[in-house]
């Protein structure tokens, strides 16, 4: 079960809440990027940025200079990871919608320090945007290490919101001769682009041909 | 030119940065979601929603209940747009990046009061994630309208960071073994699902079904 917390508790759409910690885990496995929200100076600040999971923790990375982990260090954070699954097409414009599923996840982002959580942490985040590349490219040195700072996060306070299916349209509505409908938007991995100096005879990997 | 304001001008990575009005629009124009922020009792808050573009002005709206709008009238608040275009997979994990376009834009939302202006915005959103249904199916009533707050952000204070092209690696890392390159990510439209109790006859029509 998921927390449920006065930031948690949906004050809207309540039917689109998800309390099952499955979907949490699918909505964030099944994700590329978040978007990480800090407070600088008391202004809101959004960052794209990636992210990798290791049970009920979330690991994010960065510079040790960059601004926005710095600044989300020990401080609380908000987490953001939304998958957009399609135009909910209705017969009124006030009943457009969209088809999508996304997690919040709130807390204080923790520094991590320790050597094995550290590498942990980066091979999660390695592998939740390529899988299967931290066991075939070079990996971190001692030095690249120092230079990357880990943060953790709890999964602790989190929510999820899912839509599916098609518009709810005004009785009246009904009757309009409109096509109505879900316009299902699709991600896919297109062909490898090899590196322009790759050597010639070097095949894209399995993993990277037939990543699904 | 974008402004360029201590918080939008980039700490690291400044080759990546855009002073290019030409690339906001481009960034905001080509997406069809963002994610807001919001500081609530001093938290960071993100939330992914519509938006629309008129000019130097990106409209959002939401329920008049909708505790993320209420927060951010009036208050600084934080829209960022993300493209993912591809996958940046180097010779070692320290050099994976990701291939992105993406716009920040900081300021405070005003909420917007005059008739005009409000379907103005509403119109921008619509057209924004369904260009073609605000003139094809049943505009908003007058009571929808009262329930939708519409909010305004100026453009003025913004960034744009974008990433293009393929890894770049340590000079001594090009004689590995290993394939390295750009694995795209391709976004595009499924065929329309017509909704379950849609009559017969009613086709979809040519904005939507040739959406590009």
């Amino acid at each position: 079960m998921l927390s449920t917390t006065p930031r948690t508790t949906l004050g809207r759409s309540k039917e689109r809440g998800s309390t099952d910690r499955d979907d949490l885990y699918e909505v964030l496995d099944t994700g590329l990027i978040c978007h990480l929200g800090v407070v600088v100076d008391g202004h809101p600040m959004v960052v794209p940025t990636g992210y990798g999971r290791v049970g009920d923790t979330l690991y994010l990375h960065g510079s040790t200079g960059a601004r926005s982990l710095r600044t989300g260090t020990g401080t609380d954070v908000c987490v953001t990871v939304t998958h957009l699954d399609g135009l909910v097409l209705a017969r009124s414009i006030f009943h457009h919608s969209v088809n999508y599923r996304s997690a919040m996840i709130y807390g204080p982002a923790r520094l991590v320090t320790d050597e094995d959580e550290r590498e942990q942490g980066l091979r999660a985040l390695a592998e939740q945007l390529a899988p299967g590349q931290w066991d075939y490219v070079r990996r971190p040195s001692r030095k690249e290490l120092a230079a990357t700072a880990v943060l953790a996060l709890s999964l602790e306070e989190a929510s999820v919101k899912i839509r599916r299916g098609g518009p709810v349209d005004e009785e009246e509505d009904y009757d309009l001769p409109v096509w109505a409908g879900v316009l299902p938007l699709v991600m896919s991995w297109g062909a490898p682009e090899p590196d322009s100096v790759l050597p010639e005879g070097i095949e894209a990997p399995v993993h990277i041909l037939h990543r699904e």
